[in-house]
């Protein structure tokens, strides 16, 4: 057991002591929050993001952070607050949560409407509830209970709140750009993830994406294949021969250069991925419906969903796809690939790597287009070290048992990218416990909403016993 | 100049003779036919299918053919007519043309309505001028004025005129097993067809078919590639994959077995090619906008377009394939193939080569299906022999030049089949001289209704001259 866990003063009683009397009227308040239809996604809620902006900063001002501001993006703006009255030899956090929501289609589906939150059997229904409404104002409530009850943080906040993140951040590069100065931190707070009920989880690393998408074009028209097979190349066949060349039949990727950057994990990550793999099978059993699973036939499944690269062609398409035949050549013919990316591959080599693979297919008998789609970082998250420690340790004394690590498949292009801009670690504090997440009856199991605000407290005080020179 | 050019008899010329005499009457007869909508497409139509069909055979038995009758199909009616007092030393021949048409859509684009036969600058515009009922029409004239000014015909004939070949023939097979006895006969002629103004042409070969549709099945939904990229076999790749071994890069088709049963063209069939070459090949430079074709290196592009097999994957399909990226694996991913066979391949052989050849791709990550669809014979027809001879004189003698023989590059499904269950040989006597066949404003060239009737007169009296040992 570490220092940190029996971490326990009178500034860090006295903030639970508040969040638990004041728990019910945060409740109330959060529901203002969930009632907001911030739909980034689809132009019509412009204003209600920027009333959600805008209701977020007060809440910011209200509870005693300094300098709360809405900062300009080309989207909708980012709430800004900070308190820095912890001392410099405080450390000073940035926390990443964001505002916006997923559409509610279909809406037929939801038992009670989206946006009206409900509580039914001891979990809160509602559009954003954990995704990532929670995140946001879980962060708050941790805040406000600190500074109400001890009239100061243990340690120095910034708060970035992003309003388009369900819609990709296509404003955030040039956002973290920008402010770069403003953002200056000794470490990233992400807020924006979960647990499973009696489980927590610490995510310790994304995969980034590099995607293309490739056309093939041959006759200025589909042309009837009696007349014109055996004369005219084919877009379909120069396709097909592409999508083949990714692969060899192991599943091994086979654009040259690819694998050069990609250590194999390390031996207490190889560890970590087998301890995780049971949970990661039965999901997989679960969501797929298969029985045998593919790919290198060197990395374990654990190792091969998180911590290999792994190329796919998500979506193909060419000529006559109705039922029944039409015996035509198509004008054209094209695919889209995606690529997930591990730690130390750069995603614009990669894609440089993508296009010159697809460039070799090259022929005089049809015209070849590589167009480039995203090439986001990927991310490594704190998994060990004293921050980590201090986690655990809250996560013990909250919920009675520590945090899973665990790697990430898929992508979250903004982690790499502060990363990469900011060059500070990053963890995880994912506040999001419950279920169907972008889907109807979105829920918060309502116990984890406390033990949120609790664990944050207690994380937040836990960081601030580590010395300057551990952190 | 064989015998058959000299050709000259007091019938014929009494035939000739009768038939301009009377052009105009047949004209306003053949406006009648052209008025019936007998669009087999749409069942709406059957009842015009039927009058149709009743119409054309009270034409035969007013122009003197005996046991004219309408066969019964699962479709529409055969007509079916015969004279057969020439004598058994005169050959038998099966005369071949259908009554149905397209349909008319769109139909704001017909200068006239399709069923309301009008004459402009020489032309005859309506839907079924030259496809196919000028095969019927002028097939009845011919047959007419033989009959009207000697009293007989030359040689014995049988016609059986179809109601569904726009729709693929569905019930022929069926239908011509069921009266195989009936249709006994020396020769079919096929009257469905057609040539350019100031060329005739003679079709003397065309392809078979054999296509199939190619399913693949992975996860029971589609999935998240970041969750199950690296784990989970994309039914995407292993379309791929088929599609790749399909030809090697020169255009060959990789199918094991396929090439066994094609010989290569004979000198004179190779001859008949380069000189029908520089046609198709003004044709595909106009319709495809290509300046670079493609194919086996060691076959001229003459041979591949019309006597060498091809092998086409006319479409492809699977996961996403909007705008922007979606990174799924997909539930499922699937192409249809359709090959070209020729003469002496067999569409059983080459399609079970086919379904070996895919099912060499079932993999345990993947459930793989093959759908077997149509499997058509190639034709042979008559290319050279008495039988042409007799119709090159008559093209000489009514046109002025010879016919230019060409092979088709793509399917008559009727064809191959008639030529397998009936045994005789095929020619192709086809009047159909103008445009936009299966089109708005479908129109016969009207000079060529006269030369139509004509060329048919003196073909059936050139056929009565072949001695019986010749043919």
């Amino acid at each position: 057991m570490t220092a940190a866990t029996r971490l326990s003063t009178p500034a860090l009683e006295q903030a639970l002591r508040w969040a638990r009397a004041n728990e019910s009227a945060a409740l109330a308040r959060f529901g203002a929050l969930l009632r907001i239809p911030s739909i980034s996604n689809d132009p019509a809620y412009a204003a209600d993001l920027r009333h959600c902006a805008e209701w977020i900063c007060r809440e910011l001002v209200a509870i005693g952070l300094h300098e709360c501001r809405l900062l300009p993006t080309g989207g909708p703006p980012v709430v800004y607050g900070e308190w820095l009255a912890a001392g410099e030899e405080r450390p000073t956090v940035l926390i990443y949560a964001h505002y916006d929501v997923m559409p509610v289609e279909p809406l037929d589906q939801w038992l009670s409407p989206p946006f009206e939150p409900t509580i039914r059997e001891g979990r809160l229904y509602a559009r954003g509830a954990i995704d990532d409404k929670c995140g946001i104002f879980i962060t708050l409530l941790a805040l406000e209970a600190m500074l109400r009850s001890a009239g100061n943080l243990p340690i120095n906040i910034k708060v970035i709140f992003e309003g388009e993140e369900e819609r990709g951040s296509p404003h955030i590069a040039q956002f973290v750009a920008a402010y770069a100065a403003l953002l200056r931190a000794d470490l990233l707070v992400v807020c924006d993830g979960g647990g499973n009920p009696g489980q927590p989880l610490i995510m310790t690393s994304t995969r980034g994406t590099v995607d293309a998408e490739v056309i093939v074009r041959g006759p200025q028209a589909d042309l009837h294949s009696g007349a014109y097979g055996g004369v005219v190349h084919n877009p379909i066949h120069l396709v097909g021969k592409i999508i083949a060349a990714l692969h060899d039949d192991d599943g091994r990727i086979l654009i040259s250069g690819f694998y050069d950057r990609v250590r194999p994990p390390t031996p207490s990550a190889r560890e970590l991925i087998a301890i995780t793999e049971p949970m990661l099978l039965e999901r997989a059993r679960r969501e797929t419906g298969l029985a045998t699973f593919w790919g290198e036939p060197s990395a374990s499944y654990g190792e091969r969903a998180t911590a290999r690269p792994t190329c796919d062609v998500n979506g193909v398409w060419g000529g006559y796809q109705g039922p029944g035949s039409k015996t035509i050549i198509p004008a054209e013919a094209g695919f889209k690939v995606s690529l997930r990316i591990v730690p130390d591959q750069d995603p614009r080599e990669v894609m440089e790597q993508l296009v010159t693979f697809v460039n070799r297919f090259a022929v005089a008998t049809l015209k070849l287009e590589v167009r480039p789609g995203a090439a986001n970082w990927p991310s490594a998250l704190l998994d060990e070290g004293p921050i980590i420690d201090a986690l655990q340790a809250a996560y013990t004394a909250i919920w009675g048992r520590p945090a899973q690590r665990y790697r990430v498949g898929g992508a979250v292009p903004l982690l790499g990218l502060i990363q990469r801009t900011l060059g500070i670690p990053l963890v995880d504090l994912g506040f999001g416990v419950g279920g169907n997440v972008h889907a109807p009856n979105e829920y918060l199991v309502l116990d984890y909403f406390r033990r949120g605000i609790e664990t944050a407290i207690h994380f937040y005080h836990g960081l601030a016993q580590i010395p300057r020179q551990a952190r």
